[in-house]
């Protein structure tokens, strides 16, 4: 193991003030891991980035400092630093040697928590999927519900919580599914859980055999079904949505599925299928996992209901605030079949770990009051206009590129030429886009060919950086003549 | 297996509106599990009151009409019923039969998050340990720390959460837990969490081997350690809280401690000992895990700074808000040593999946603003008097139990002559209170001889409840008799 304890000496620029121990501006490294000296070294810069100890705009160590104290090649080191700068982490400024990015806070790569989101933090345009524009969160109506909420809560509210969330919350719920998404149940069968992937834990962890999961999807809710000891079973996905005819020639007896708005590929179920997964889960005594991760932002028509509303005793519909609200208020709901409460209750354990009870009654109180509708009225409004001008602009600017799954939600997929997917991910990283391939959401025993495309989240960005996003974007799509000669 | 659909004539009295199916007036048992056919259906009608399929008021059907349709005998039904009425799920009325309990809204028994509580919320009286009073927390200061917190707080703090949780929170706990708890670290040590079993199951996963604990302790901790897969080993505890000098004769490699309040006994580690577990860490690279759950209140002194000061490489610190503000909020902070940051981070995942944004942008105000200090003032006052008023009433009306572990904390021990435990629970029962036993804490393979006493938490009372609840619990305590005759 090689290691590193430079003492160099062009220490912190804005260093935060130290509290600790080995928070210096010594720069420790071990060069632990596998893969080449270069990765692994790079992987200990990054890993001394993201734990703090080297703080934003520190100036990193001379190449041949840190070369000769590794007792490695110089090119190593420099090879290093500047992949490191195309990746964000570094900047290299005129004349000050190599630093730490600004805004070098990224989260960590690919971990046993979710897919890689190397970029979300450290690039210039965020058009990862799934995140909604974090500067449209309605403070003042927020604000306004918790005065109400917290003048009115009984005092039990804040004593040791019921696992199943705050009756206020359920009951709201409730009446608000029942409207707006379709769904048939009753408080007594809601529980609240920290958002989608915890509701898909605890279904998993009640639940027996292979769940059947769409070919493309979130790898993240694949691992979670494995933490829970649960193999996944892909079904093909085309135009319709998962083809949920191949469910009776599997073991499988639960399917999770993104019936509103496929995610990514983007279309939602057809209505054939929709009661066709019913019926087969009536038949083989199965379960329907529905995540409605985004049914409230449809654009083209009414929203499609809920499957959950054919069958409430077949379908587990899973929603959350993340798309609609924040993914940082981490709350969630799960409507269950009325033979599935107690088990879920079972493994969520006797007293609310999770949920805390003051964003609880705020959001039952943003909804009661009706500002929840009003913000997804405006949110539609943000989004769908976002959608076209993307649309306008790629057919104006890059017509060979397909446009997909828009007619709902807050992404888009771009179809590529067959393998230029990743030509054009480096390309957008150059232009400083985080974006996701269409191959990282592949079930890796998928049947079906790999597709190349770019997943595009149109939500995230700001009103005001989305322009310049798209401008970024445009520059990065592979140039016509490509997509005739792969 | 025995099922009963019965649809009997004296429906619920006060139902509430069923928006899904099977939430009529229909009482279907299934007498499922293990144990006698009394024991099987007072289950089955838990688990009717508990899932809400029998409401709050509903009327049972006469014992007649129940044990024909089961088909077993009537005394078997009439001994349920009336079991479940002395447990608190049931009420009989006068005149009106057996009812549903109007507060009948328990959490479960012991199940996999937690220590059996079956009687909080259906008792008249809760003495249960570790709860604040809930009427108690500070809605006005914290909804003015919610407005200036929603009114500064950065745009990305409602995008996809950083794991380690907000810097904001990070920032003002390192210098509070300086300043108050004698902590030292840096923010970038800081890991947010839902509160201490949280942390302890993150630690859990990257530590190896069995973990040391006290012989007395929360069976739930040593539950959530069991499900990181680790063994407990448990240590003596004394007047001088966990003997420490045990540590060196067995294979554990960490140890979980309450250093400034034992729980459930009540005294701070000896001084001595302090040293000792930090140089045992030390002497063989391992851990001291710190659970300071109630660490701010202390009556007699000036508060036991926290282990975690005298070597913050050595000591994982974990306290919460559950004792100080609400066990409802979920927010919890591990102050770690730099070597465990990453690999925490690693099994907590790539994004913030549990703590809500708000209330981690809400804590941080109100600790900077100094609300928190003024409400920890506060309670410290009204804890400490309830404290004074049950040692003198204890000494003035059964001055032949000894009460211990008053010093600091929301709860104390009533000691109690051997073998009287499980009769005076019983009569606490018949009293209307919620009490736990010194012996459901104690760990199954501890070489201590069991010990009788009552855990008796001074905290949850409201304070106009709080007289009432200690006549209740004089009433229950054994006579002087009994502690000279066991």
């Amino acid at each position: 193991m090689r290691r590193s304890w430079v003492n160099y000496p062009e220490g912190p620029a804005e260093a935060p003030a130290a509290t600790g121990p080995g928070t210096g501006s010594d720069l420790h490294l071990e060069l632990t891991g596998a893969g080449s000296v270069r990765v692994r070294l790079m992987n200990a810069l990054r890993e001394a980035i993201r734990s703090g100890r080297l703080a934003p705009d520190t100036g990193l160590p001379p190449y041949r400092a840190l070369a000769a104290d590794l007792g490695i090649a110089r090119n190593t080191v420099a090879g290093a630093y500047a992949e490191l700068v195309e990746e964000g982490w570094l900047a290299a400024r005129q004349g000050s040697g190599t630093r730490v990015a600004r805004r070098a806070h990224p989260l960590r790569p690919a971990g046993p928590g979710g897919p890689a989101r190397p970029s979300r933090r450290r690039t210039v345009h965020d058009l990862l999927p799934t995140s909604p524009d974090a500067s449209a969160f309605p403070r003042t109506a927020w604000l306004g519900a918790t005065r109400r909420a917290l003048a009115v809560a009984p005092h039990d509210a804040f004593g040791v919580g019921d696992p199943r969330g705050r009756p206020e919350l359920r009951r709201t719920l409730a009446e608000y599914l029942a409207r707006v998404r379709g769904v048939r149940t009753s408080p007594e069968r809601i529980v609240v859980c920290s958002g989608f992937a915890h509701g898909l834990e605890l279904l998993g962890r009640v639940l027996g055999g292979p769940v059947a999961v769409e070919s493309y999807g979130l790898p993240f809710h694949r691992d979670v079904l494995a933490g829970a000891g649960l193999t996944t079973l892909p079904l093909t996905v085309d135009g319709g949505g998962a083809r949920v005819g191949e469910l009776p020639g599997t073991a499988a007896r639960a399917v999770l599925l993104t019936p509103a708005h496929q995610f990514p590929t983007g279309g939602p179920l057809h209505p054939g299928r929709r009661a066709e997964v019913v019926d087969w889960a009536r038949a083989v005594g199965g379960l329907v996992i529905e995540d409605d991760y985004d049914g409230e932002f449809r654009y083209d028509r009414r929203p499609v209901g809920a499957v959950q509303g054919l069958d409430p005793e077949r379908v587990a519909y899973v929603g959350s605030a993340g798309k609609s609200l924040s993914p940082a208020l981490r709350l969630g709901w799960m409507v269950l079949p009325g033979h599935l409460v107690d088990e879920v209750l079972a493994v969520k354990g006797p007293r609310e770990m999770w949920s805390g009870v003051t964003d609880q009654l705020v959001l039952a109180e943003f909804i009661a009051s009706g500002a929840y509708d009003r913000h997804l009225r405006r949110m539609r409004q943000v989004y769908r206009r976002r959608r076209d001008v993307l649309a306008a602009r790629i057919a104006a600017e890059a017509p060979h590129v397909r446009v997909g799954g828009i007619a709902a939600g807050l992404h888009a997929v771009l179809e590529l030429p067959p393998d230029t997917e990743e030509a054009t991910l480096r390309a957008a990283r150059r232009q400083g886009l985080a974006l996701e391939g269409l191959r990282s959401y592949r079930h890796p025993d998928s049947a079906m060919p790999p597709r190349d495309g770019l997943v595009l989240g149109y939500g995230t960005p700001t009103e005001q950086a989305f322009p310049a996003a798209l401008d970024a974007l445009l520059l990065a799509l592979p140039e016509p003549a490509a997509t005739r000669a792969p």
